[in-house]
């Protein structure tokens, strides 16, 4: 594979990685329900639960770091390559650890836990869980997208070295 | 640096990496406790979330990886390292993504959520609780060795290729 059409994979991957975060990030603000009971009314946003706003910051984080390496990238300073590679690696564990974190508790959200008491929400908030199910997808995608592009600069590494 | 002392290095990290996995496993499995209200006891133990086992199983298939791919260097068998920088990534994400989660829901256990009615339940099962926390920072301490085994790998690729 010539070094052109390995760029391009990898931009084509960021782009798609950043598409994806911002994606993940901007479903997950807007999500929003309110239900009624016993005449008050509660309301479900992500902002209700740390590990959401977790999600929400990682998200931003991956978006932001995506986006200036796209345009690294493009201005062909490679010269940073090294610390990208490291950075690209962070930031996969950073994604892994936000949709995992964020996708244990929409699980209590959806099937709640008998024995701890927790009753699931999603019944009375179907359009939050709708919403937290699409920024889920989305940031899902994210970190295999990043273990995609860490494996392709790994590679381009090795061929380097034995090709 | 010479080969040897990379290779010292690299099993150094890898044992404490599964003692680090083995910790977290036999910790969380062998927490438990129980609760009375209303003269019904309630048992709290790891197999009640399937998150907790999740968990359990994400450390133990890295134990069994760790231990492997000792035996493999010890061995000197480097012909599968390829093979493995790229394994030692992918468990590196898993180790992260168990911990993420299984640490959302124990902020839930210990902190509650108003919002969603989900109330804490270490007032009622502190011993449960103390085990789960114990089993989490053995089981944060596993993806940072990781991490550092990815990129120690990573960096005798690129020494070689530049130096």
């Amino acid at each position: 594979m010539t070094k052109s059409k390995r760029v391009l994979i990898s931009i084509i991957l960021r782009l798609l990685a950043f598409g994806a975060t911002v994606a993940a990030m901007v479903v997950m603000v807007t999500s929003h329900d309110s239900a009624q009971a016993f005449n008050l009314t509660f309301t479900a946003k992500y902002s209700n639960d740390p590990v959401f706003k977790y999600f929400v910051i990682a998200e931003g984080i991956a978006s932001a770091y995506s986006l200036i390496v796209l345009l690294i990238t493009c201005s062909q300073k490679s010269s940073l390559w090294r610390f990208i590679l490291i950075l690209d690696l962070v930031i996969a564990m950073l994604l892994t650890s936000s949709i995992s974190a964020a996708a244990a508790i929409a699980h209590v959200g959806k099937k709640g836990n008998s024995h701890a008491g927790w009753l699931p929400i999603c019944g009375q908030v179907p359009k939050f869980c709708d919403h937290v199910s699409g920024a889920l997808v989305a940031g899902f995608i994210a970190p295999i997208l990043y273990l995609f592009i860490v494996l392709s600069s790994m590679h381009s590494v090795i061929t380097h070295l034995f090709l």
